[in-house]
């Protein structure tokens, strides 16, 4: 009922994600890498906000933020992430965050509600360190060896020394409490442009795709690019070059109406201009969220790769090092959000999977779990162009704390 | 006449070439990359032996060291270079500053000699912080504007940082002084398969082969790699991939009989698994003696160029970075190399081109200069593998001995 329960004050929340955007600033962007300094000064941030919305503030020992509640009842847990892609967007995951803590403020005070509603910041959604290494923490799937392993994929630091440059060093790790919460509500930028061209202010997301990635390693023979004639060179740059046009010739006839594949990282080695490389690492990831297509996709490469082995000059291993099983939204979440979107954006909402992976994914395995995409200006993602319209921020907070709202039974 | 006159020492400089291999040491090879602490005590090693060839040591402000004679007479000046590639051979480079300070220590003392050779080790011709930077600036073609924004391309630190560390910050850099030398001689291993293959001892260099270089960007969007349908990317790591195939389709038909190119850096921008990537950069690298082979490779190059630029989706821009020039060798120098083949290696020499470039091609702008190449096991260059047999490492120094002593006049 908009005219007469509290609801999102959405100057605040521009406020609040304004002020984060200023931590780490990059163009109109961020620059906020996981356990970086204004990724530290984020965290801090919402260490200090928790308080205001009547939560207890925490930072466990993988670098999640928690605001817990005492009071009696239902809780609800909300939240994202705070650290951002190198030189990427300022609304990816700090949305998600800053709407959790207005829906905190507005709905732990308000007595129609019961319980409350409690905030989580997820550390490192962005994979600098490993792969949704918070939210997976908190489900109880990340062990002690997986963090000693874990490097920064852009300059080799060790997650350890990340850890004690943060102050976390040693620190406990905290794990979910069985029948804490009723569920998890997560908003998010869209990072593609259905909303956008649909002139939808909503998305209600149904599910989140699975993620297959692999790891593609070819071996030739490194040699002096001077001194080594053409016939007798094993080039692995140019065998991945190759590996890549024909998956771009072959995978449309084998795929499904909303597969895509990527191939993010490639590594030569040695990497110099005077010598020809001896190695080539290339990460490759496809998205479906129907595993037949998915295995289909998975012969083909290997059946690719046998060909690379069988006519040489170099060889070719593939490595799958990422399975990915789809995340089934939970209905009534869905409808919640739905009601809300009919109370505040006009009804302006689409169902629809989520093509990107979120820590709603990992909260899923354990509790019911919901997500609310509000629309991206263009479609763009993971670069420092990334936007929303204000409007659309102020809607979707509404939207967000009214469906928070409606799970609660407030 | 290996009866009567002193000749190289074998097993001396056998034993140096194995005391500079324990300096940064990594398998059977060497990991000693420019202005590292193994590179610095190589350096010093080598500061320390000159005094024993009758020569004042000195280190000069780029990192060269040079051993200078008092004695009257003509002077030659021989060397090579002390770093490595990152995890490379133990021979590339010392092998030719070996030779130069074993050629110091005999013909030096020897009273039948005219004047004295002087040794010279170049620092950075294998480009870690830039293109053949010592002797570059002992010819006086480097300036100190390029010092400064020097950088290591493996860990970017800046090159007055660099320098700093190995303790010669402010020191002054030394350039030729004309009239000084009768001409530089290098030796090196040959980095290729040519004389083992046909069972020779000495490569009788000809010219230093040009090196013309490109940097190739791509331009297409950076975008979430599940968002975005596989209709709309515009994926700049394929176009490259794409380019790489056609010029390996598309050069043969248009290349000399000796052409050589190479692609061997690839980067990737953002460089992340679930990001497609905006941004991406090749290095490429065409080797030929021949500028008209040059002139239309280049051309075919644009041509692939505009057609990427025609057909979209993703734009491309090619910048040549370096223009090479063959480097033709003195003709009275290779024939002294030739002689003393015939006295000390049975006459089992050839006349070769270089395909690979030499510190050697720097000092031909200024005085008369020769190179002579010692067989490589294999061919193989740029990799801790990389060696030559004992027997040959010891004939190539008799030779070049005796060539440093007919080119004095001894």
């Amino acid at each position: 009922m908009p005219d007469t329960q509290p609801s999102a004050d959405g100057m605040r929340v521009l406020a609040d994600l304004n002020a984060l955007r200023a931590l780490g600033a990059y163009k109109t962007g961020v620059h906020k890498p996981t356990f970086s300094e204004p990724h530290r000064q984020s965290l801090d941030w919402l260490v200090r906000k928790l308080p205001g919305a009547g939560l207890a503030p925490t930072i466990d020992g993988i670098g999640n933020v928690f605001g817990t509640s005492a009071t009696p009842g239902p809780k609800l847990l909300a939240g994202s992430h705070l650290e951002s892609q190198n030189y990427a967007g300022w609304l990816d995951g700090p949305l998600g965050v800053v709407y959790a803590l207005e829906a905190a403020r507005v709905l732990n005070i308000d007595p129609s509600v019961k319980g409350a509603v409690e905030v989580a910041a997820w550390c490192d959604e962005e994979g600098h360190f490993g792969s949704f290494l918070g939210s997976r923490s908190y489900i109880g799937q990340v062990s002690e060896t997986e963090i000693n392993a874990a490097r920064d994929r852009t300059d080799g630091r060790t997650m350890r020394d990340a850890l004690g440059d943060m102050g976390l060093a040693g620190r406990a790790r905290i794990t979910a409490e069985p029948g804490r919460h009723v569920g998890y509500l997560e908003a998010h930028i869209e990072q593609g442009d259905t909303l956008e061209s649909g002139q939808l202010a909503i998305g209600v997301v149904t599910s989140i795709v699975g993620i297959w990635q692999y790891r593609i390693d070819f071996t030739g023979e490194q040699n002096h690019a001077g001194t080594t004639r053409m016939a007798v060179r094993k080039d692995a740059g140019l065998a991945l070059a190759k590996f890549c046009v024909t998956i771009d010739q072959r995978f449309p006839a084998a795929c499904g109406p909303r597969t895509v594949w990527t191939t993010g990282r490639v590594t030569l080695d040695p990497g110099a201009p005077s010598i020809i490389p001896g190695g080539a690492e290339m990460l490759f990831q496809i998205r479906d969220d129907d595993p037949s297509v998915i295995a289909r996709l998975e012969e083909l490469l290997r059946i690719v790769a046998d060909e690379v082995n069988a006519n040489g000059p170099c060889t070719v291993t593939v490595e799958k090092i990422r399975t990915g099983a789809p995340a089934m939204m939970n209905a009534g979440f869905q409808d919640a959000i739905d009601a809300a979107s009919k109370a505040f954006a006009g009804g302006r909402s689409i169902r629809m999977p989520s093509g990107a992976g979120h820590d709603a994914q990992m909260l899923a395995t354990i509790m019911p779990a919901g997500m609310l995409f509000v629309p991206s200006i263009g479609g763009i993602s993971h670069h420092w162009t990334e936007n929303t319209a204000d409007a659309d921020i102020v809607t979707g907070a509404e939207v967000f704390v009214d469906a928070c709202r409606r799970i609660l039974g407030g």
